[in-house]
């Protein structure tokens, strides 16, 4: 007897082309690795594996691939067999994810080539295709993806939109330079109803497209089976997949790898894409006002006229978020040197702080997540660590704003110094911890905060709208207004007590935050035992302090005074006006540390287990607070602990012509 | 006695950028250089001279130095006076004017150098800035422009519109792999002020900007100083320009060059610019409808939003004129070529085809002049020569069509065939003309061929209706049914006229244009004298022929045959089916050809001084009619010549099996 057929089998071929893109961040918990393969990719593996007929496309990152050889060798065996039967193409990529588009053209090659060679070496399989991460498109990649033997990659259907492409069910070719590269569009409807609607809605889609002779073409995060919130249930546990499997089967629908399509089916034509993401990507690269004002003008514009709308594209991300800049031109800066001094395990390091996650921030944790930010400076110190960089000062201007930063290459630590904004300490690298120590996110403004918590007039999805505020969040609102920098130089009035500084309520009397220091190097004073010392780098500044209604003149040296085992920050406060001043002077650090990693004595603040202290000799207090901000989540809204804000503080009262310094002395103990 | 000072002026200083572009195309007429002279570069040097302290920027293309040095000498002195007291700094730029972003990275730096070191060397000052031809901007460049040492460039306002950048009275930077390079943005309001508008008015507007503390930034072309219709009586005898100079010197208003700017202002801040040209251009690139419909959207929308609207891409013009696609990708083929085997000649004539005037069309010729066409195509056969290219046939897809096409070099000809269009000859290139005699231009319909001579609701300005279309030009818009490649294989019914081919009234009853031929190599057959003889390329495909509304099987056989002078194209037609056929049988050619380059004898044409000929022995006719096209230049409509059509006819009456073979023979005569 035979199987049931549903009534209205078209006479065309169905196809169905399945992309399974799997990834988790370097530097990412291991628990959440393991929570991914339990809930997630081995029922997945394994259900797919139970129907050697369905052909697809798999893709894992490489902090995947390494977990898995480690400690999920039932996984990686399945893999195996489903590349070895040819039921599973293995899809390449850069191996740590990173977006190739703003990693140098070098590293595109290094890390695509070194999935390419990992996937060869494992499985024995040649990886025609590549995983194109966060689908961040620029249209001179086909010449480095040429150059790195890729013959395809899947993009969005969006970007060929944009491209004044409509049809979506088959490939396309693209080229660079005479380099061309074959171009699978997404479909997004496909995107949505996999696996969440019924099977037979699936099942008419399929035939419809067929009826025009197209391919179903679906490239997906793999963690939409099992991971994000409710999937392992409806797929797994209430047996959609299973299902969705068995139907195929029987139904006769065709699938296969993208390779093979690739073979079989010629492209149709030739196209030119823009940069573009997926569509969300290019609303949250967007500043939030900018955000909510484009997209009610695509509620407002419907149908072919949406391909001329456009939001922002990847790379404003490095305008958007400066400590996004900062780790993005760090890693440049360790990209450089790595191929000026070549050294394997520098690359290799280099690669990992290239993972795309913590550069970018959208409805994903990604720059907000404290743990990914560190796993990529970590990675940026090693690759460091492991090149003979030359030791001492150097003035370069590494984050690409047009002014001159200032380095610090020493044994214990790297300094990265901007006297274009109050002479901050930007990073404060610990060679020994391998953490840098400065990385703190400052609270900015994002478009969900402006979200009203009973919906608006914005338009929120329901999805969006249900992610209610959490309760005392307001404070976390607040934007900071300035960059949570170090040595940040702020003067209050007299009376003001830390209660009023850690709720906003006192006012920076000074203008030296964010301002322009100028800076020279000096030899030090001679005197003491040591022999050969670094040079001084002197960091000065006439301001204005307002007090008691009047603008007063003040004079600030700040010199940052290197020590084997940390470095000094000594402050000279002269008073040139006529009349005596009297204030509190602040010297504010922003640090990233956790609960738990720090302590605080009378006059000096100690992080990460003792091993690092802050000296403040003569502080009249030290100011301390957390550093939260509230981002947004698959989950919902997370209240993320970025850090904290310590501020020594000093009372100081000066008569006309008169000075004072005072110091704060950072240092580190050496050994674990 | 003091000038009278006009009540308005701010107390904050009035700056002037300004840089003035200097462009004539590689290939074009001695006359057009000499009346760009005479009209434009001349007077406005001139007059720029006069004023020794009005500084400003100035950038000549490559192809106008090498006129300009040779047979303008007192212009070349001019400047060299000017540059030597720094009133005028000299701009940078590709040598030949090419859109860098579509040409390969290491001919970018070619270029830009080669016109850095003719600065250098002809002036001795160092040319810090560059012209972005068109200002087609990818977000790549900077890379490569920091490679040829450019600190600066100048893009249009919206590309920085697009960027959410509002303010545009100062410069911008921009990075790639954390390379910078400083961005000014062109106000362009000042481009519609100078020198249309009353000098009182561009004052006003320069208060203005001053009152915000802005730079008044302008870069334009030069020939609307003297060379658009009308500007020579305005901008001299009128004296709008020597006005304008001495009111900017009366009323204290500072001019700087573009790289006292870059010095003496620190940038705005970095911005990521997306892929843009000047807002005609991401109009021009995108096919009719979608551009009318582009433009209603941008009507409709005003204010910020504007920014979120986007039209296509300088790239899409490949996709949108395959004749642009197929000059481009010939110009890449040459450039690999070039790099694999360094001559400095062929280098140099590979530069020269980038030009970037052919290979695009808006409101200027460009691709629709066949003299710049054959230009591009005349350095790419001179590259060519002087490089020791393998002879014979080769397989590549050299235009990235996804698709093989076959190479043929010979001694005097090269020859390019695409199978997968009907096995059509798609260039045929003399060495000794230094011609492509394939190179014409399709009739396609453009945006501007949709508008109604009276206006229309899709609101034309002025400017464009006042454009009348000229009288009989019906027939130049209808629109050609293929590419005018050449060999295209055509079956009439026996009773079509010549008259009813030219009119376009007699369809071509077989589907053999544009199809997919197969095709393979074939070892000649022995006999004659020739000893070692090329390879024969075998084109052939099974097809229908609608006969007296039947549909009958052909087998359709078509031999290319090398021969040292020329090509032969033998073809065999073969009726498989069971009934007799009757029909014409057309070898259609699209050829070069300019009135008074062809002659027609009743079994050949002839060509150029009859150099080469096209024998069709025992042809029952030779079809031959112009090929014209009517687009839109600066002045209005133009009516161009683009090459001949002539078709060879055979009528063949073909019993049930039986077959007949048909013979075009190319030939050229060596020597001149």
């Amino acid at each position: 007897m035979q199987t049931p057929v549903r009534s209205q089998v078209p006479m065309t071929e169905r196809i169905l082309l399945l992309a399974i893109h799997n990834h988790q961040p370097v530097g990412n918990f291991d628990h959440i690795f393991d929570l991914a393969f339990r809930m997630c990719y081995e029922p997945l593996l394994r259900e797919l594996g139970r129907h050697p007929k369905f052909k697809f496309s798999l893709h894992f990152s490489g902090p995947l691939w390494d977990y898995m050889e480690k400690k999920e060798k039932a996984c990686f065996g399945l893999v195996g067999e489903m590349a070895a039967r040819g039921q599973a193409e293995l899809l390449g990529g850069g191996f740590y994810e990173p977006v190739l588009s703003v990693i140098p053209e070098e590293d595109r090659l290094g890390q695509v080539l070194l999935l390419k060679r990992y996937i060869e070496k494992k499985f024995g399989v040649k990886a025609r295709g590549l995983w194109l991460a966060e689908r961040v498109w620029e249209p001179n990649l086909p010449r480095s993806l040429a150059r790195a033997g890729v013959e395809y990659t899947l993009l969005d259907e969006e970007h060929f939109h944009y491209a004044g492409i409509d049809d979506i069910h088959a490939s396309y070719l693209t080229e660079d330079e005479g380099r061309c590269l074959r171009v699978f569009p997404i479909d997004k409807k496909l995107r949505y109803l996999i696996p969440f609607r019924p099977i037979d809605e699936v099942c008419s889609y399929l035939d419809e497209i067929a009826a025009q002779g197209g391919l179903a073409i679906l490239g997906d995060d793999g963690e939409k089976f099992g991971l994000w919130p409710g999937t392992h249930k409806h797929v797994y546990e209430d047996g959609w997949l299973g299902r969705f499997l068995d139907t195929v089967d029987r139904e006769g629908i065709t699938t296969m790898t993208f390779a093979e399509a690739l073979d079989r089916f010629p492209s149709r034509g030739r196209v030119y894409i823009p940069p573009a993401s997926y569509e969300e990507m290019m609303e949250w690269v967007l500043e939030p006002e900018a955000q909510l004002a484009f997209k009610n003008l695509k509620r407002e514009l419907s149908g072919p006229l949406r391909r001329f709308l456009r939001g922002g594209f990847f790379r404003e991300f490095f305008r958007k978020y400066p400590e996004s800049n900062n780790l993005h031109k760090r890693m440049l800066l360790a990209s450089r040197e790595a191929r000026l001094h070549p050294d394997e395990d520098a690359r290799r390091h280099v690669y990992m702080a290239q993972g795309n996650d913590p550069y970018w921030h959208g409805v994903f944790g990604g720059l907000y997540l404290p743990h990914l930010r560190q796993a990529a400076y970590g990675h940026i110190i090693e690759a460091e660590k492991r090149m003979p960089l030359t030791k001492g000062w150097s003035c370069q201007d590494y984050d690409a704003d047009g002014r001159q930063e200032i380095i610090l290459r020493g044994k214990a630590h790297s300094l990265f110094v901007k006297p274009s904004y109050g002479g901050a300490l930007v990073s404060l690298d610990s060679l020994r911890l391998g953490r840098n120590l400065l990385d703190v996110l400052s609270r900015r403004q994002e478009a969900y905060h402006l979200q009203t918590p009973e919906g608006s007039p914005e338009g929120k999805s329901i999805h969006e709208l249900a992610k209610a505020l959490p309760p005392g969040s307001a404070g976390l609102l607040r934007p900071d207004p300035n960059l949570r920098y170090s040595a940040l130089d702020r003067f209050f009035a007299p009376e003001t007590t830390v209660d009023d500084y850690v709720s906003g309520r006192s006012a920076d009397r000074g203008d030296f935050v964010g301002a322009d220091y100028q800076f020279r190097f000096v030899e030090p004073k001679r005197g003491g035992q040591r022999k050969r010392t670094e040079k001084e780098l002197h960091l000065s500044r006439r301001g204005n302090v307002v007090l008691e209604n009047a603008s007063r003149p003040v004079m600030l040296f700040k010199r940052i005074v290197p020590r084997p085992d940390g470095l000094g920050v000594v402050y000279e406060l002269e008073n040139p006006g006529p009349a005596a001043l009297s204030f509190i002077f602040a010297s504010e650090w922003n640090l990233c540390a956790f609960p738990g990693e720090w302590e605080l004595e009378p006059e000096a603040a100690l992080f990460y287990g003792r091993s690092v202290r802050l000296d403040c000799p003569q502080a009249e207090g030290l100011w301390l607070y957390p550093l939260q901000t509230l981002s947004q989540s698959e989950k919902g809204y997370d209240i993320i602990h970025q850090g904290i804000c310590l501020t020594a503080v000093w009372r100081l009262d000066l008569e006309a012509g008169a000075a004072r310094s005072v110091e704060i002395v950072l240092t580190e103990k050496h050994g674990s």
